[in-house]
């Protein structure tokens, strides 16, 4: 359903990757002939790239082969002869292209055993679906010997854990990890979460307190925001603390990270020093969507939302609906995409649109307070504007948008130039009526009242 | 926003991927400490190896490395030393963790050259801009010596083709063909479709004829499909054509491909078969979307289209608005997520909703004839469910649906139950409703009278 938005980022300290890999080597070797045909996207890799960065960890290298014995191997082979930690994931399923776990342990010369706890988890798996136990998923029993477990209760495929002692395919010997995952993401993120995560804690520990934190900004530029905390934040990064930034729909994402004894001091001075720089920017930390910190914000403060959309054409509204519990505080979105329906549904006046055209600050203006007054919410965000590629003029190009939130108070309109294509424009501009609604719900006497911003 | 829902792929043949990967070796390599860390969706993979697929080339690695030296030259010597192709990934930008380019050319000893006409066009991309030309900028008109310049209309970093002869870091001396491309998506898309297949086919040719076709179904599930199918191309796949299936959010993509002197007759046959027997459920070919089918319809049959939408919150007038040219026929979407908006905007009345609730034949019915009603639309598609995680009962469990389509003929309605987490409940609901309708305009007299399907 469409393609992502560009996403670009950029870590400011020079090469801190390298200062992180240094620690420890870890490799990702996903497998999948899915993969290699294009078929799916390589959720694994963010997925577990993003949680290892969490807890200190930095991935090395990636790797996706597809489903087949030589591929796999090799893979394998090279990134232990490389690795301290190497994790896999897929081909632990039932079916004939399922090879990694033979492929492993024939290419370290481990026997598999039958585990029969595993065995019995996977029959007991199968009986409470009230099915027989397929020949198939038997050899998901197999454990190559020395092989550590890990349970996974949502599938039938374990987990296994091998420490390589000592290494043949490492110059120096040197011991690496090897870290089998199951593909289905459902069953790889919590067994990560609950099994893997101690795990390294304990068998391949930091060597030095690692701190990070991700600050997620809205409605200000890379640029921008790097030219204003850059400075202020100069000493910290040359005390070691690394900065990053992440730029992707109008989102601008700065990550803190920091290694060694003073690791949590540097990042906290460092979010103090953010904060007070482009605090009212923030707002959230770690994953957190916007569209979900604002319908948490009108839960707690028993505020109802209504949305007016033209350019976004149901964007603004799908996204708010995305996060559960949303239909406790939105009420109604109406698309307006024809100069009728805005007359009809929110009660533009013909005058306005003949005067002013649909995309004008008046428009949006009566766009907002109509979508207040017909649905009675507490506040209302409209948008209009121009999402190309046609449509243009030389007044308004392509990319022109007004935005309006009514609530109460003297209705605020904005206007931006969003120069994307068609939906990264869509995506930007609903972050705009998101953060509009967002910094009102701040700043005013908990939204009741007041001018916002 | 949010996560992709699951795609579940499978490939009928056994280990076709290996029989694509004798005949060329082709490696992927993406450039990128944010993939490392996380920040970002490997895409580009997802989209290169498709597009590879499709024109019969086939990936056998893809490699992910971070921003730094000593990463992206080892990478690039290893796939030196075993690939006719590698394509690399991002890192032809102008700041200082831009780095491939310079990279390679020192890897393969060639000096690099500042190319006039790519600084022409540089300076030419800001001046458009009113920009001065920015001091880095002008590292990306630096050539490697003996490099194809690939144009890039859409950015400043121009894309660069190297034919490794002889190539130092093959055991055989064999010829590599080396292409860099820049990171951005709306940049490198355009110059792999315009600049990079025609390189390919006149450089890289097939040892064999290849005939490849991807046909999109939707309303029937992967089992069911493969039942169907799978007898029928039986003696089809026995002569060489390989079948796969790629399942996403209740579309399933069957994909026929051969090679040799008979491929295009086989692949033809195969088409043949999959129409005879799913016909109707086939709504493009290649990689067109539902709604840009349903919406390219339109256009042609001058029909207008209105939504009403509870559960599916925007989704379905998003995705539809997605397609550029969407407000020639899209007039209107109306997310009525409260009781109250489905009866001010829509005209549901409050004994039906009393009577039945909110999500019943009774409301949707009501909810399409009043948007249809309302807007004036030739059709008018209504969505009612229950989303979940919360909202379900005993008789009405998380996943119920009711659609209808309303459209001159009498109301079609129709019931599922759609057991996924929330973001696909709503990306499987709405292409349900999409389907309705793409059935309607296939069924119908131009989609003006008769009832559907």
């Amino acid at each position: 359903m469409g393609n992502r938005p560009a996403v670009i980022c950029a870590l400011a300290a020079s090469e801190p990757a390298l200062k992180i890999a240094v620690a420890l080597i870890i490799e990702l070797i996903n497998t999948g002939t899915e993969l290699m045909l294009g078929h799916t996207l390589n959720t694994h890799q963010q997925w577990l790239c993003n949680r290892l960065a969490d807890l200190g960890y930095s991935v090395t290298r990636q790797v996706a082969v597809p489903d087949t014995g030589p591929e796999i191997q090799a893979a394998v082979r090279e990134a232990l002869g490389r690795a301290d930690l190497i994790l896999t994931t897929g081909g632990l399923g039932p079916t004939s292209d399922d090879l990694t776990r033979d492929l492993i342990a024939q290419l370290l010369g481990r026997p598999l055993h039958e585990n029969a706890k595993v065995l019995a988890h996977i029959a007991s798996f199968f009986a409470r679906r009230n099915y027989p136990l397929p020949a198939g998923n038997q050899v998901q029993a197999l454990v190559p010997a020395g092989a550590q477990v890990l349970w996974n209760p949502l599938g039938t495929a374990p987990g296994l854990a091998l420490e390589v002692r000592p290494n043949p395919f490492r110059p120096d010997g040197k011991v690496s990890w090897l870290i089998m995952l199951p593909g289905p993401p459902r069953e790889l993120r919590p067994m990560f979460t609950e099994l893997v995560a101690p795990l390294l804690r304990e068998k391949l520990p930091l060597e030095e307190a690692f701190a990070g934190r991700t600050l997620r900004t809205v409605g200000i530029g890379e640029s921008a925001l790097q030219a204003q905390i850059a400075a202020p934040l100069q000493s910290l990064v040359a005390a070691g603390m690394e900065l990053g930034y992440c730029a992707h729909s109008g989102q601008v994402d700065v990550r803190l990270a920091a290694r060694g004894n003073r690791a949590a001091e540097l990042v906290a001075d460092g979010e103090k020093t953010v904060r007070e720089v482009v605090g009212p920017s923030i707002f959230a930390e770690g994953d957190a969507s916007l569209e979900s910190v604002v319908v948490r914000r009108l839960t707690e403060r028993k505020r109802t939302l209504a949305v007016a959309e033209s350019c976004t054409g149901g964007c603004l509204a799908h996204r708010l609906t995305n996060v559960p519990g949303a239909s406790a505080v939105f009420l109604a979105g109406l698309v307006t995409y024809s100069n009728e329906a805005k007359q009809t549904f929110l009660g533009v006046r013909a005058e306005t649109l003949a005067q002013h055209g649909a995309v004008s600050e008046a428009v949006v203006l009566e766009m907002a307070e109509g979508a207040r007054r017909v649905t009675g919410a507490d506040f209302a965000l409209a948008v209009t504007g121009i999402a190309g590629p046609g449509g243009g003029t030389e007044q308004k190009p392509v990319g022109t948008v007004f935005l309006a939130l009514a609530g109460g108070f003297p209705t605020v309109v904005r206007q931006h130039l969003n120069l994307w294509e068609r939906e990264t424009f869509k995506q930007v501009t609903a972050n705009q009526a998101l953060e509009l609604l967002r910094r009102a719900l701040d700043t005013t006497d908990h939204g009741q009242s007041g001018q916002p911003v």
